[in-house]
């Protein structure tokens, strides 16, 4: 199945998607999509849907992912970030698709199988699941590490209930 | 000038359009859109973008404005408001206008002349101001008086800045 995993900030979004069977990933694409700060907000929003809609029309994945509402301490970035996420969440719906969204320590325990794991181990486990010399940027190794948490949990909730892959 | 006011909620998304010249405003359109708390998150922001869109293609604002974000005690609440937002500003600046934002107390001082006045008040003033016999829903006239704020700032930058009103 081929997954879309969205890493989603203000200034940087991550993406990430793969082609999995829940135990075999491969890289399909994977970039980060930055906005200026110089920019009104509303134009950084109108940049990152656009190029949402863009990759999810040029790699046609059939599921999707996003980290959970993150609560951070710094709630101004928190509600930023949340601004973000309703573009993302949007972006996907209107792909028709459903969008999951799993916690920081499920991404963790699923891509590197320990949930206190540092964001860096998260970073080269997902490089080194998907057998790549080098992710360039966090943000979409980030982006890939919930593809690929999704890509697991999703693969196992269809083999358990008999479907496809 | 046609202006659209929006006031953002998960459940319920008011909005309402006037013309005015800042000194006289006259009701066009108002009402709610809502949303299900049945449906998934994503779904409801897809409904809400989706009216949101079609408001905008039908009475065509050239201006628009929204509350400035909302620092709620409430977390959840206030994410959750954001990801709404975030669609709003998307919506708006995809027809091609920069958002204006005010905070409460802007829109209070500017509808009622007095910045610690009540929610109930600035709804009957909203009312008052467009002569309306009632405004029915709490969040349409919420959305009016985010209007009327913005038109009465906006005309008076435009008449200081000798521009066309």
């Amino acid at each position: 199945m081929r997954v879309l995993g969205i890493d989603c900030g203000s200034e940087r979004t991550g993406y990430g998607v793969i082609d999995s069977d829940g135990v075999e990933h491969r890289l399909i694409a994977a970039g980060v999509i930055r906005t200026s700060p110089k920019w009104r907000f509303e134009k950084r929003l109108l940049e990152i849907a656009r190029e949402l809609r863009r990759l999810i029309g040029e790699y046609a994945p059939e599921t999707a992912a996003v980290e959970g509402v993150f609560y951070a301490a710094n709630a101004k970035t928190a509600l930023k970030l949340a601004h973000v996420r309703g573009i993302a969440l949007l972006a996907i719906a209107e792909a028709g698709m459903e969008v999951a969204e799993y916690s920081p320590l499920e991404i963790k325990m699923s891509v590197v199988g320990y949930g206190r794991a540092e964001k860096r181990q998260v970073q080269t486990m997902a490089q080194s699941l998907l057998r790549l010399p080098e992710i360039e940027s966090e943000d979409a190794s980030d982006a890939l590490a919930v593809a690929i948490c999704h890509a697991t949990h999703e693969s196992a909730r269809r083999r358990l209930s008999g479907e496809k892959l």
